[in-house]
């Protein structure tokens, strides 16, 4: 069996599908969009790309980007408001199908719990079953921060969010989906890793990634095909 | 000049007053008037027992009591809703007099801004010129913290606020005026110590203060014999 179908059987066969959210389940990234609507989107991306120099921490790097958008309640909720939802094609499909096999599925993010929360609603997964940052706010809606205690703020945290999944609830095969190398770097703990790159394609996860595919349709048909053939 | 004199003069040419707002202000502890509106009003009482018998810091004192409140912005909000302030007798009348008098007026306090904003928008005092806790809140309105970084949660807060203020604005004659040990340890570096007994009577505060009243009426006639003696 080829690196490429033990990760499909194991898909196949998976009791929890850890998916990423941004440039996976949902075609933007969410920081991004956040931080171009506060007006602080240029700024923001100068920062990414300086932290990709590798000259901070993940942490670090979040917080700076944080710091320069202090996005308020009431931005985040007029954010939300104007900005619907655009997931992925293929991925409400998707999910509903593993839903309906059973399998448990997550949304595992170093974004913010707030965008997710609108999204894991469309996709029918239960708010618990979002792993994400939580940004902290004072009493009158000004940014105060966010979770630094959230694996997800953190270098590794995907892997470390899985870990704990699996101590938790025992799961045996457990999948991680997304488009970028921390997804990548989540397996193991989990036992197979797909690269997506549905929305960006990046070399580096690509090459890591003993299955890529650029549209969950090749996804729900690994299910199907296991059906008939059981 | 008597110490109780020396401490009304400098009141009488004072360029900057400092109130506490908890049991001077208002009539009220706000932490514990929450804690019962949210059900934990003795186990914050015996929190509150526990910390008084010293084998706690400030701060860590706070961080235990707000642990047990853990209190979210809707429970805050239904609070200030059903909750109006009780200002003690003779405070607005006072404040005023120091307004028409020039005299820039303060509130700073171990208590809680959300709290004390309706206490100075009564008073006609800026919010700028609040100095208190913030709480931290998640975005769907959960407890999430305290700003540990404020003065005021930390022992000898309030005299650090007054040296900054001084600092800041270069007032000369600064009092601090409350019921508390905390007030009373703000001098210095307030020029003068005015202890208020008029909601509770605290026997070591009173034993501090060089000047001791249980009536605002006593300073509002103090102003004003000023007043006649020019
Ligand atoms: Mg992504
Ligand atoms: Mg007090």
């Amino acid at each position: 069996m080829s690196p490429q179908q033990s990760v499909q059987e194991i898909f196949r066969t998976a009791d929890c599908v850890c998916f990423d959210v941004d440039s996976t389940v949902i075609q933007d990234e969410g920081i991004d969009e956040m931080a171009r609507f506060c007006g602080k989107g240029e700024e923001v991306k100068r920062l990414t790309a300086e932290a990709m120099g590798g000259s901070m921490t993940f942490q670090e790097a979040l917080k700076k980007r944080l710091d320069i958008i202090r996005p308020t309640v009431s931005q985040i909720r007029q954010f939300v408001a104007t900005h619907p939802v655009r997931l992925t094609p293929g991925v409400e499909q998707l999910v509903k199908s593993l839903h309906e096999r059973g399998v448990t599925v997550y949304l595992v993010s170093g974004g913010f719990r707030c965008l997710i929360e609108p999204v894991a609603e469309i996709l029918g997964i239960p708010l618990t079953n979002i792993y994400a940052n939580r940004l902290k706010f004072f009493f009158n809606g000004e940014y105060a921060g966010f979770d630094d205690t959230e694996p997800t703020s953190r270098s590794g945290g995907k892997g470390l969010v899985i870990r704990r999944l699996k101590e938790q609830h025992s799961y045996q095969r457990v999948i991680m989906i997304g488009d970028g190398a921390t997804d990548a770097e989540a397996s193991p703990p989990a036992e197979g890793f797909i690269g997506f790159g549905g929305n960006v394609m990046r070399e580096e996860v690509k090459k890591r990634a003993s299955w890529y595919v650029t549209d969950f349709q090749d996804l729900i048909v690994a299910l199907t095909m296991q059906t008939k053939t059981t």
